[in-house]
């Protein structure tokens, strides 16, 4: 099991952060993705539109592109009478995505252990001294 | 071809992630921003470079649109007579990077919610039951 993100030479380049797959970093993307992710038995275009706060025009786009890189299936069926789009995520887009998910883990991991999380009423964390 | 206009209200697009600002989202941004974010003295253009895993160029590029939305400040100046740029994150840099962190954490923490995260030696977390 390939569990380390894809990180290139990290003793070297700490913040090259390769695991952040473009094709799932994208905002709407990430945003359709872990809607799927979340939602295991699928999820209609019209729930995913209202989830994503997208327009139909983005959300067809980055379905294109996510189905092209077979990280989402698309089922095209009906449900009396009227068409029906549902969408799952496939198999390796699950496994692609909890390897991105590794790496962003690691950002947020990295901004934190340098004492960038500012302590406010949500999030409270041991600061190092900030010479900002 | 404008169809319905994108609703910004969480509870109805709960997976939106408005906060993902795209300034700083873009892959390179947020390599270079978290290497600052971390080391809140500066870090001279080589050291980005390096740490960042970044070409001349495409470190130029990502540093002028940061330096254009004030997230960054860069400091021309020399030591032993040569050339020696210096960059730091400005403090509406950092706090913007420390939005956006929030966004990135609600992300991870949607992700592992729904049981996507994987038991793996690295990362063990108490899971929702999977459906998968």
């Amino acid at each position: 099991m390939k569990s380390k993100a894809p990180r290139k030479e990290e003793g070297q380049a700490p913040f090259a952060y390769e695991g952040l797959d473009r094709v799932i970093h994208e905002r709407a993307r990430l945003s359709v993705l872990t809607s799927l992710v979340t939602h295991p038995k699928g999820l209609t275009f019209a729930d995913l539109k209202q989830l994503c706060a997208l327009t139909d025009g983005n959300l067809s786009r980055h379905l294109r592109v996510l189905e092209r890189g077979k990280l989402v299936a698309i089922v095209k069926g009906h449900d009396r009478n009227r068409p029906l789009t549902v969408c799952h995520i496939t198999a390796s887009g699950r496994k692609r995505y909890l390897e991105y998910l590794e790496t962003l883990e690691q950002v947020v991991r990295d901004a934190a252990r340098a004492g960038a999380e500012k302590p406010g009423p949500e999030i409270v964390r041991e600061l190092a001294p900030s010479r900002v």
